[in-house]
């Protein structure tokens, strides 16, 4: 098959890939556009999922008072983690800001439900987490439909999944998998905020990849690609 | 902040989300040309992680020896879970063709590393599964990077992660996430293969989108994107 994108097209992908952003300031409070919205839950909706089962559900919320509460959890817990790190890495975590769940105008929660098309799904018997995983795929999708639409995305983790399931009243076999704080942005940082801050640093693409087994950075047949590897990329 | 990508930049990232298939045949025997191959690795490395700590590993395995064993397993796993299908469905899932392990040049297995910057990543001691969904994130990057190359990618998830383990070394605490299949094709399917052949239908975008809570199909304040998602996209 010859190769069916354009340059141009190539390069809006790869562009939306290493200008995302986990985004937790700078959202406006312009409300999105529905039309935008729509592109992009269609897109998240388009994800692989294992078996075809589709198990995603999108919580669009708005309700201020929903958001508190939300917001609320996100405090217990960021006051409880911090007490896992040593300082001066204490005082450093607790100034960053990790969350725009008032600050934005749409929270999304992305959810899992192992019992859509079950209980036999194709390609779930063995490994019964790529039911989550397809949903996180969703996610994926859905983060660089709305970069390219100018849309924000920040994903909170710091939260009680307990809560969370009381506030959207999700019945027990439904796993909230990501909640997510959307808005149009000012701007999109150049650098992950963890990295501008020095708190860790990117790692080397070479450093993340083996040959043919764990830790095995040395192997013969694929010295091109080991060497091509270590050179950075223009977008990136 | 004006919307900074045009409109044909926005198209090929839509159209690497819409046309994205998980591939199983039409696989050509070419191998990845490695600059392509290289250019497919950053974009995944490039994927978001909790807490910034790119938990990702990315072995790449050509090895005959190897990928002999993992199709061995898949076999294996493919019989005990026709267990749990009935008749007339049975004998239709054993009848599809579900991986490519052996007719595609080039198989990666996607690991999670937990210990990688850790013990203590932010964002991760509420929901310690966020470290698992980054590396999912990182599979969908690479999987629309491989599609806007014209790189099929097919997931095998009917494998046991204890033979893949073993086979590929990895140590106790590292998980196996993704097995992938790369190469080149002769053509990708305008619809999942469980799609075509009547398995399951795509459901519909209004199915999977609820307002404020679970379950919530009615809401006032929601009725101009509950008609827009009606309404089909050109690109899906």
């Amino acid at each position: 098959m010859n190769n069916d994108f354009s340059d141009e097209e190539k390069s809006g992908l790869y562009k939306a890939i290493f200008s995302r952003r986990d985004v937790r300031s700078h959202f406006t409070s312009k409300p999105i556009d529905e039309k935008i919205l729509s592109q992009i839950l269609h897109a998240a909706h388009h994800a692989p999922s294992v078996g075809f089962s589709q198990p995603w559900n999108f919580i669009l919320i708005k309700d201020y008072e929903i958001r508190k509460k939300i917001k609320e959890s996100f405090e217990t817990e960021k006051m409880h983690s911090s007490k896992l790190v040593e300082e001066p890495r204490r005082t450093k975590y607790l100034s960053f800001k990790l969350e725009g769940i008032l600050d934005s105008p749409l929270n999304i929660c992305v959810t899992y439900d192992p019992s859509k098309f079950g209980p036999f799904v194709i390609g779930r018997s063995s490994i019964p987490e790529t039911g989550l995983y397809s949903v996180c795929c969703a996610v994926q999708n859905l983060w660089l439909a709305a970069r390219s639409e100018g849309v924000g995305v920040g994903w909170v983790s710091i939260l009680s999944n307990n809560i969370l399931k009381n506030l959207l009243e999700l019945p027990e076999h439904v796993v909230p998998v990501a909640y997510l704080c959307l808005g149009y942005v000012s701007e999109f940082a150049t650098k992950p905020d963890l990295e501008s801050s020095g708190w860790l640093s990117r790692l080397k693409l070479q450093d993340v990849v083996y040959y043919e087994k764990w830790n095995q950075k040395e192997n013969s047949s694929w010295n091109t690609i080991k060497e091509l590897i270590k050179t950075n990329l223009d977008y990136a």
